[in-house]
């Protein structure tokens, strides 16, 4: 039999900042579908970034971002503030506007029923401080909530399992999650952003790239044609194809139908 | 065949706010008992309050506490806070350290999973603001995230199903869960607090109670011998047992073990 199928999306800083757009996108991703065209069950889950508000909310009490190569450092006071504004504000903002739209929604850190373990970044030139990289993703955890009908939205903290809760890049977050769910599922990994996908000329919005493959890639890549701030993500999402994945999607967040069905943004394949 | 009896724990703010007695109790609660004598399987529940966080986190930003006869006035800036405080930092804290100790929680909001329901305190005297009295609990969630081996942490907070969270009473949070999970469960409420029950002379701390029913509840009452405070929680905590719930227990947090076999604390029956 087909395995169901799990679209695990990925919503950006740059929406949840957006009241109007965020809400916008939330009713396209409580409408998704229920099944494929031949009666396979699809369900969802939400993973989300951070956003301008834990910045702000550490100016008003003291605690300036720290940034070193555009990573956040996370000291013990940053790491409390991110609770707060991941794991609380933001995580619960977007649970109950879900359940509005009668989208069964549960918000989650890694903590919550040890769903993701990592461990501390050590060893790098850089201290970041609590920072996590990903080591086990609780798939059971998240079979038995998505079949009993719950959609998983999931903030971008995880734990070591000794008491410590880690800050997690959530492209990563999602990335993991998709790779240790394509065990039981047929997973889609959709990275939802501000742009169309990516372009195969950065000065043309409208050259966008509607497939790439993993040749493709390294190609447009070795020209020097993908953004740098792309690469991360791409390199990424190529790494998680090889994982198991079975399509990455990048586009836009406001069509997040039309990336479903291939009518917008870059599929990328093996 | 028996019900599972399901103990459902509140943990009020003074402990919360004291990191070695939290982290004590907590080690406390993760090793409850899994079965009765009779091997009847023993679940568990915590709900937590608040503690002095929410408000110092106010007044940094500039949001004092508005209190009016002892209670919070939750305006919107007060609604962020607690979401913050209670929905993310404190209910991670929690959840984090008992992983640690190998106890499976999760945390919660009555938003996530549609847990609790509630509707907005209109037409009182005060205007309580964002405060919501509880309609209903999704006693199904809760009966599988328990039976799938997950401890869930409940925060106390509520959302009206129209996009709106709602600050609410944790003391009557933890009771209305345990009204409504006492058709699945055999449950126990307890109450737990710094105090060591209820006293039959306010003076003597000696003079703990350590079983009242209902007549002489109203007797202690009448004669003023109860403590001013206790006497919501008493009443409501009648009221539970009205309502189905097998026991209900008020005892010092330290106690927690001696408090479920009877040899603490004071015990409420019908």
């Amino acid at each position: 039999m087909d395995k169901p199928v799990l679209y695990i999306i990925k919503v950006g800083g740059h929406l949840i900042d957006d009241q109007k757009r965020l809400a916008a996108f939330l009713e396209l991703f409580s409408n998704l579908p229920a099944t494929t065209n031949t009666e396979i069950p699809i369900y969802k889950l939400l993973v989300h970034g951070g956003g301008k508000m834990a910045t702000q909310l550490g100016e008003q009490l003291g605690v300036p971002a720290q940034m070193v190569e555009g990573r956040r450092i996370t000291d013990s006071e940053t790491l409390k503030i991110v609770t707060m504004v991941y794991g609380g504000y933001l995580n619960k903002q977007l649970v109950v506007q879900l359940q509005q739209l009668g989208c069964n929604a549960l918000g989650l850190t890694g903590a919550d029923g040890n769903a993701v373990l990592a461990h501390k970044r050590e060893n790098t030139q850089i201290e970041y401080g609590w920072v996590g990289d990903i080591d086990q993703v609780n798939s059971e955890l998240f079979k038995t909530l998505l079949k009993t009908g719950i959609v998983p939205v999931v903030a971008p903290l995880t734990h070591n399992g000794k008491g410590q809760l880690l800050n997690t890049n959530a492209d990563t977050l999602a990335q993991e999650l998709a790779v240790s769910l394509s065990n039981i599922f047929t997973t889609s990994l959709l990275f939802t952003f501000e742009k169309e996908g990516v372009l195969a000329d950065l000065a043309q919005e409208n050259s966008l790239l509607s497939s790439v493959n993993a040749g493709e890639y390294h190609h447009l890549k070795a020209e020097g044609k993908i953004f740098s701030g792309m690469v991360p993500k791409l390199d990424n999402a190529f790494r998680a194809l090889e994982a198991g994945v079975n399509q990455v999607i990048i586009g836009k967040a406001e069509k997040l139908h039309e990336l479903i069905q291939g009518k917008a943004g870059t599929t990328l394949v093996k």
